[in-house]
């Protein structure tokens, strides 16, 4: 199953993705779950799956306005230098544990709309991965269980101000800004992703391939994460975590590259579909 | 005026510090400003004095359960490595710009309830600290009009898992374990705080003084700080600033000191109040 957040005729809904269109859950149900957070928390996604084809609606993807997958995530965890050939680049020496930084939830952005460059940099970097969100919450959950706290898998874009993630060792204003995370276009059920491991990952910049790896390269993989992260902090349903980027980001180029105002940046992963925006500038 | 948020009765409310009691508002003006935050955002805070003063109630301290003074916050943001006696003691170089961290708000706890660490870990460490609350958000606000954006301040306890601080470059885990960010005991309006420069910091474990240092010693002062953060993210009322930790934490003294359960640790700020938090152990 696909789900998507989104907003129609003024309102923040969800839906399942059916060719073209959204099926829509009845008003009922949408009273009762609010969000795909909610509904996630709630257990009810399979109830949503019927809901939404006998009783609600069908709405047209022109007609409504994407959102990021989860609109408001309780908690954004992003994992850094996690591909081998992404520390390779980055010249940084192996680490016994995942790298973790945050972003704010309102850094996050949907499919399509634009990723915004702030004016005063210019080295605006992509960055594909993958991204699970949490199903079953949970502390203290063991890698052998990990599977079964998951929702579903989403590609993300975690879209870098280099400068100024560079400004101190620490990463945190230059993963910050506003419309940089980019996350969509929807939710595949973890029921729909048997083995994770065997997605490919591919960036592209206009049409050009820029980062392309197997999400099995993973060098801390998901059930590692989840013990790690798990371990300091509870994790909630609808949390979302972004496993890392591989190597081939802009700034490790020789030249460097980064991406200017009108470039189109896409993030493909099987089965999960390709995430578009266009870089803009911020107001 | 001296604010606080506690439980009573079952219901997280606030109230103005008066001698050992609570003043707390009128059970229409909670229900117009359900807690601290609200307040503050809603412009209400000399409002809240004038009601909880004519036509709300008493409580004492001693019938309350206290709570981190802004409970929930939109943001917490942490600054490191921002006084020359910390960033000595680390050896690290002294940076251009202010090095950030993120804490969730789960990581939040109370004046009186215990620290905690977590049982696989003894390298559980203090970090006394000036805090600020937001009072007017804003985006790239200038440092000559920082202090209007600035509600109050408030003692805070950035307590450290020293291990899991450093199991990478970036801070998060030993940053993020819950109930390991002490704040309070009360939030004293910045009305009430002219020349916060002037105040001075002092960190005791069981009475022995572990940290003393000057606000005004900062290296990047508040003003920069507002600058600079709000560079790269919205601040919104409520939200809270920890300015980082002067020289003097357990890691860095030779030989190391870390907290045992059953120690008090209190931070002190002048006019601020006493944070006190006796460290106990995460089940």
């Amino acid at each position: 199953m696909k789900l998507a957040s989104f907003q129609f005729k003024g309102h923040a809904i969800y839906g399942c993705v059916d060719g073209d269109q959204y099926l829509i859950p009845s008003a009922a149900f949408l009273e009762r779950h609010p969000d795909l957070a909610s509904v996630i928390r709630d257990g009810a996604l399979k109830e949503l799956r019927e809901n939404a084809g006998s009783q609600g609606g069908r709405v047209a993807f022109a007609d409504t306005i994407p959102l990021p997958v989860i609109p408001n995530p309780g908690k954004v965890i992003c994992v850094g230098l996690n591909y081998k050939s992404h520390v390779a680049e980055t010249k940084r020496a192996d680490s016994e544990y995942p790298s973790l930084f945050l972003r704010f939830s309102d850094t996050l952005v949907a499919d399509g709309a634009p990723v915004l460059r702030p004016a005063f940099s210019d080295r605006f970097d992509w960055e594909g991965e993958l991204a699970f969100v949490i199903g079953k919450g949970g502390r203290h959950i063991p890698k052998a269980q990990a599977f079964e706290h998951i929702a579903g898998y989403a590609c993300f874009n975690d879209v870098t101000v280099r400068d100024w993630q560079r400004h101190t060792h620490q990463f945190t204003p230059g993963k910050n800004f506003p419309d940089t995370g980019a996350f969509g276009p929807y939710l595949v059920t973890a029921e729909d992703v048997p083995d994770v491991g065997t997605l490919t990952l591919e960036t592209r910049v206009n049409g050009n391939v820029m980062q392309r790896a197997s999400v099995g390269d993973l060098i801390f993989d998901i059930p590692v994460l989840v013990e790690y992260i798990s371990a300091f902090t509870p994790l909630s349903p609808g949390d979302v975590i972004a496993t890392g980027t591989p190597g081939g980001v802009g700034d490790r180029r020789e030249p460097p590259l980064y991406m200017k105002d009108g470039d189109v940046v896409e993030v493909e992963i099987t089965g999960l579909g390709i995430l578009r925006n266009q870089v803009g500038i911020a107001g």
